[in-house]
């Protein structure tokens, strides 16, 4: 096992009729602002429920924080956090609402320009950059990024996407009701499903570091989604299913399977692109890139594909390379299953894009992945290539 | 799943070598008291080099906190807390140190008679009888009860065993240093892994809740310490099973596998009273008692006693009753393995003492136990004959 350490003390309230605990976990007396996305928190009458339980405290209001959050929009914020003296932000959504949330937690004490903040990349930002953020909790309505019991965020500007560390911004405390995710769209459903899925597999297919535990505990959260992926996609209001799947998508990027572990983070870091510049679903370019990956990087990753082979696969018979084989056909399967295409060009993107997500990787200094960094570009293309 | 909170602010700095976090984590010229055990800290020379990462600050020591800590020790030391003005507290031991430490820590600032706090059993401490704590940190030297990364203690005072719950008592860090516990005598590490083993099945063997992810942990954890268990108590040196040990033990009591399910602590409760009449090691007697238990109580955790058959010990073969047969069976040998006795009666214990033990339980409420309430005085009575 690695080295580590391990810190996260966000508290989670999980299960059904939870929204009563932002009473007693905000702040009396706080002014609270309540950030949220496209406006189906709005609609479904989420925000009027939570607002009930803010009681007598002063209430604004931030809605339209899109997917994959942008710096632009994100900014106007914090000039209402600094003007109305907020003292407590409820992040209303998914993923993009809590990385923006956290981001505007973490900008709203800088007194720089704060898009210094999206220089650190994967270093958590120095103690002496931020001392001091804006107190947040959240309340789940999307089980995909983990983002509600993490420190970290993914901000885009102009053309890229900028991972932000940092200790301080763990949420206070994050309400996961599966019952509130049961109106989503099946296709964010299925985008999280992956999402889950292909953090777990970046902390967990890589090289051998005999951490017995976390592995178990990758695999434990493999097998759930493969169990129950499906199923939580057809039948949104199976309560059992939903809650599966809510947890596993927290545990997936909370810190525990990661503790002690190499971790291979370049499915992420190609997909971003894609993102960017394609404006394909993030979970969508998890499902393209990486089954790719793996055709890829076989050779490099071969223990630990074996061993998600037998333990998540239960594949028992053939040789080690049929094996493997059948692995990553599975995982593609998989992600199939829930209705995701898992190739480029069925997103209509042609072969002759290839050289510019190159060059946007290069921009982007990600030159050297995965987890030995001998990731370069020339592979990232092979593994753009298969992924056609 | 069952709804569930989960909270657990404790940083773990784990790995060879991590002592010089220390400085980092102790407040700068803080008033530090170090608590230790019996001597072995001190006679290893770890006491020494963990005062030469305090540093300048200025230190006290109280050594002698016993197994099975007792109030009337601890009490000795809130007097020096209070009189020095302690700022910090480091304790450098295993679990019974380090529940010492939460009990001085919390009675430090009581203002009446400090065995009040005993009262409360497994209900957390009320917010408003204790609003204040000494913070503390540990240096783990025993991997087996998980008090390094949890808020609870058990305190012995006359003749029971008193649980002590409160939020304020997680350590605020802990260091586990696998190399730390190289020099344990065989029977502690042992001791240990059954500490841990029975942590997990108590809050894994009760009856199905559909938390998948926790279950999957839960097994893991298990399929860990069988894997490593007789390694690490025969080979003390073997860095990666000890490595294993040390994590297992941690995760298995900080609250990530007791999440959203029922709980059965009889084990544990019975166990205690074993230890307060006649000496027997904590861990000792839950090899004694939980072979025991699964056997009467096979009925009430018939579908998760399967569960554990087939993923645990992999057992496919046969019929229910055969599978369950054999994994109580394979649980007791387990045990065995790692050379301690699983009879009571093999501890000098007869079985004209078993109503000694019955009237305990009843004395100290120990009347309604397990994960439906209804394990009663008849029943641990069962236990203990079927124990013998």
């Amino acid at each position: 096992m690695l080295n580590f350490n391990f810190y996260n003390p966000t508290r989670i309230f999980f299960g059904k009729d939870r929204l009563e605990v932002i009473d007693k976990n905000v702040p009396a007396n706080a002014r609270v602002l309540i950030t949220f996305g496209g406006g189906s928190a709005k609609k479904s009458g989420l925000i009027e429920k939570v607002k009930t339980f803010l009681g007598k405290r002063k209430i604004y209001e931030f809605g339209g924080i899109e997917p994959n959050p942008r710096y632009e929009t994100l900014v106007k914020t914090i000039e209402i956090v600094r003007s109305e003296n907020i003292d407590f932000i409820l992040a209303v959504g998914g993923g993009s609402v809590i990385d923006g949330t956290k981001f505007i937690s973490l900008a709203s004490f800088y007194k720089g320009d704060s898009r210094d903040l999206l220089k650190y990349g994967f270093r958590p930002i120095p103690f002496d950059v931020v001392r001091k953020v804006v107190p947040f909790g959240t309340v789940l309505t999307l089980p995909a990024t983990g983002s509600e019991m993490n420190s970290g965020a993914v901000i885009s500007y102009e053309h890229g996407k900028f991972p932000v560390m940092c200790e301080l911004i763990f949420p206070e405390f994050s309400i996961l009701d599966p019952t509130i995710t049961f109106t989503l769209p099946r296709i964010q459903v299925a985008n999280g499903v992956i999402d889950a899925f292909v953090h777990t597999v970046e902390q967990y297919i890589t090289f051998p570091a005999d951490a017995k535990v976390q592995d178990r505990i990758a695999e434990g959260i493999l097998q759930t989604l493969i169990e129950i992926g499906a199923t939580t996609v057809a039948e949104p209001e199976n309560y059992d299913a939903r809650a599966n799947l809510v947890w596993s998508a927290t545990m997936a990027l909370n810190g525990i399977i990661g503790a002690g572990v190499p971790q291979d983070w370049a499915t992420h870091m190609i997909g971003h692109e894609l993102t960017a510049l394609f404006g394909i679903d993030h979970g969508q370019t998890l499902a393209i890139v990486y089954p790719a990956l793996l055709e890829v990087r076989r050779t490099q990753k071969r223990a630990k594909l074996l061993q998600y082979a037998e333990r998540v696969w239960h594949i028992g018979k053939g040789g080690e390379d049929e094996k493997i084989d059948l692995a990553i056909k599975k995982t593609r399967e998989f992600f199939e299953s829930l209705g995701i295409k898992t190739r480029l060009s069925e997103y209509g993107v042609t072969a002759d894009k290839i050289p510019v997500v190159i060059e946007q990787l290069k921009a982007h200094g990600m030159t050297a992945l995965s987890e030995t960094q001998d990731l370069t570009l020339d592979i990232s293309q092979k593994i753009l290539e298969r992924a056609m």
